[in-house]
Order: structure tokens, then C-alpha cells, then sequence
């Protein structure tokens, strides 16, 4: 199946045409497939259609540290343009994404500047969200670091009409939770508990509903602008 | 002062010119200068010439969380494409930098597959950087990220031929440290007496001294693949 991946941005039909070009596929994952594993040779780029994904690095004595969730309309590039891959890269759920190789995206990059900058923005603000998840396990409060990835979370849906401003679905497991906040599970459940005694927000039965997302906001120190889409003003 | 920046990477002649073309211009910071200061416009891309920068974030109660100290030949352009910084770049040391406009790049970029190519590969490997703190931050012990941190410095400034095997310059100060590593500049101080007391490394005066680089390897769980520079074999 060919299709193009829809960016959110000011491309004009030559670039459209360009984007269509490229050699995008659509393909389908289930649930926990394994798409690149830390190490493997890889020479292909990503966007995700729909779906949430999970990439991780894996450790010598079988931990994970999750890097990212990356969610609808995002990029996952890591490090497809020379050689073997830096993380592993799964389907949290089920996940269409599209798919293409690497070098035919470098002959894109060379026919439209345009086309360049949107690519070049949507790496950025990939790279804005690891120093966020970085600034998360160095220096905020597991209370803090906690309300503001959820808080993000909530936000990159949003930006891609795929939740409401009071909330949204959440697969994620209070151990998904633990290996991205570098907490326990056990930590992360009481971090949730004590986030609905001040009444900030609730998780439960896989769906986020933020009661006080001003207040929740100003707490963890949660600034959106690192958010912002290639061309978003 | 007009000079191109160098990559070890195979460039042709052709290549050279285009990146001679795109209007980098040397300039020189002194020690602790703020380059780039986060929320600000940001519209430039630098390339390490000598010493050493500090990229970080600032929180609101006005602590930071280093990200990096990118070094000689190592590129920062964290969100050049698409306006405000993320970040900020301070120079840690007396600093030399190659600055060019963020927009001149892409124009480059559009002239040449190979430029691309070795331009898209320097910023994936300045983020498995950042994704390998993140996992120190998230997943490894306090010794363990202390170690990590320290070899990949030497390994890192190996690479561009301002350290050997035994050891390298170091101009941090336990304070640095402690911001990189998620520590107190007490709990770093510990970390580097316990390192010295196992036999692993020396740092002192200023200079770091592996004493046995292999263990200290092996205990940090120090794999160097993610330092490799874009078309290194």
C-alpha cells in the first residue's frame, strides 16, 4: 500500500509531489512487534499514522530505559542515515506507520528546501522532547517528572486531533510509566495516587482525564512550546 | 574570519566547495560566554572548532540539567530550523566556533546528497549521545553514569585527536558534573574517590587518567559504537 505521510505544515503541491515520491509504505503492526532492534543494521525512517510506539534502549543486565513514546504524525529517524540502530523500536499498540528508506529520503532532502525544513524541524522537535524526558530523570521530582509527561503526552495528542484538552486514552502500563520515569512501578503508582489527592488529574481504566490542567501545569513547570510542529506559528 | 569547519568524512572536492559555500564564519568565545540562551530566537548552527561548550536547560527554580558539552568537531543545532531554543550553549572553556545561518544549510543541503548525508548523520549522533545520558540518568547506578560519562568524554575527544587511550584534559569542575549526572557536587565527589579507590580511573588537577581502562569499561557497560562519526567504518 503507497500513501504519503501527511505533515501539518506548509507544503506546497511540488513539495506534496516530492514528499509522494520518496517510496513511502504503510504498513501494519501488532501490538508489542518488534519493528528495529537496538543494534540491528537499519536504514529506514518512520512516521506513524496512527497507533502509539515505544523506543528504548536496553541495558547488559536486561533493563529498559524508555526514550520516547512516539505518537501519530511524529518522526522516528534515530539513526537510519549510517548504520546500525542506537535504540530498539516497538508497536505499544497496534501501529500503522509509514516507511521508507533512508537514502531515498536523502534524494527528497536535495530536491526541495522546503521539503528539507520540514524534516529538519520534525527531527528538532523529536530531539526537544528527549532533553524534556533528559530534564525529567535529572532534575525534577518524581511527582513532577510524572504530571509532566503525561502532561505532554497529552499536548502531542492534541496537536494531532487525537485527544481532547480534559484528557486522553492512555495504553500505557504503570511499568511502561516506570521505564520512562526511571521510577519503579510501585513509585509510579503512588506518584498517580498522590496526583488525585491534589486533585490534579486521574488515570484510570486506560484514559487520562486532567481535572486541574492549569494547576497540574504550573506544578510540574510544564511549558508547551517545545511542542510546537514544523511551521506551527 | 571565513573558514570551513571539517568533518572526518569522506567529501569530495565538489562537496568541500559546497560546504566552503555556505557562509560559516569562525569566532571565538571566552570561557562561560552564553551563546545561545534558551527561549530565544535561534537561528544558527555551530560546529565545535576547539574547546569545550555546555549545552543546558534551565528550570524555573533555576536549576539546570546539562545535556552535553559538545566538543571539538561535534555540531550543535539543537532547534535552529524553526525558531526559539530549547536549550542554552554556554562556552565552557575559551571556545572556538564555526557559526553559519541555519537557513544557508538547508540551501546547501538541497545542492548536495552527501553533505546531507553527513550533516543528517552528525545530528543522529549528537542524539545517541543525548539518548545515552538519558539512559545514565534513567538506568544507571550513580558510579555507573559517572564512569560512562567520563569515558565517553575521552572517547569522544580520541576520536578528534585531543586525548589518548590514557586519559585527556578535563576542564569540568565536580559542580558540571553533578548537573550532567542528575548528583550533588557532594554525591560526585564520592562517585570519583570510590572510582580511584577500585583502581579504575585518576581525576585530578584537572586531567582525567584511566588506570585501567578496560575494567572501568566493562563496569560502566561502556559500548563506544554510538561515537561513531558519520562515514567511520
Amino acid at each position: 500500500m503507497k500513501e504519503a505521510p501527511v505533515f501539518r505544515v506548509g507544503l506546497d503541491d511540488c513539495d506534496k509531489a516530492h514528499l509522494g515520491s520518496l517510496g513511502f509504505v504503510l504498513r501494519r503492526y501488532p501490538s508489542h512487534a518488534v519493528i528495529a532492534r537496538q543494534g540491528d543494521e537499519q536504514d529506514r525512517i518512520f512516521v506513524i499514522r496512527s497507533g502509539w510506539g515505544c523506543i528504548f534502549t536496553e541495558l547488559m543486565d536486561g533493563e529498559r530505559q524508555i526514550l520516547d513514546f512516539p505518537l501519530k504524525g511524529e518522526f522516528v529517524a534515530s539513526r537510519a542515515f549510517d548504520g546500525e540502530a542506537p535504540e530498539s523500536f516497538i508497536a505499544q499498540t497496534e501501529l500503522m506507520v509509514f516507511e521508507a528508506p533512508a537514502k531515498a529520503l536523502l534524494a527528497g532532502l536535495a530536491r526541495s528546501p522546503n521539503l528539507a525544513a520540514v524534516l529538519l524541524g520534525a527531527i528538532a522537535r523529536q530531539r526537544a522532547i528527549l532533553v524534556q524526558h533528559l530534564t525529567n530523570l535529572g532534575r525534577r521530582s518524581a511527582l513532577m517528572r510524572t504530571a509532566h509527561l503525561l502532561l505532554e503526552l497529552g499536548t502531542r495528542l492534541e496537536k494531532a486531533n487525537s485527544a481532547r484538552q480534559l484528557g486522553f486514552e492512555c495504553p500505557l502500563t504503570q511499568y511502561d510509566l516506570a521505564d520512562a520515569l526511571g521510577l519503579t512501578a510501585i513509585h509510579v503508582n503512588r506518584m498517580l495516587r498522590e496526583l488525585r489527592e491534589r486533585g490534579y488529574l486521574e488515570f484510570r481504566h486506560g484514559s487520562v482525564h486532567f481535572v486541574n490542567r492549569e494547576g497540574l501545569e504550573r506544578f510540574a513547570g510544564f511549558d508547551p512550546g517545545y511542542l510546537r510542529l514544523p511551521g506551527e506559528s
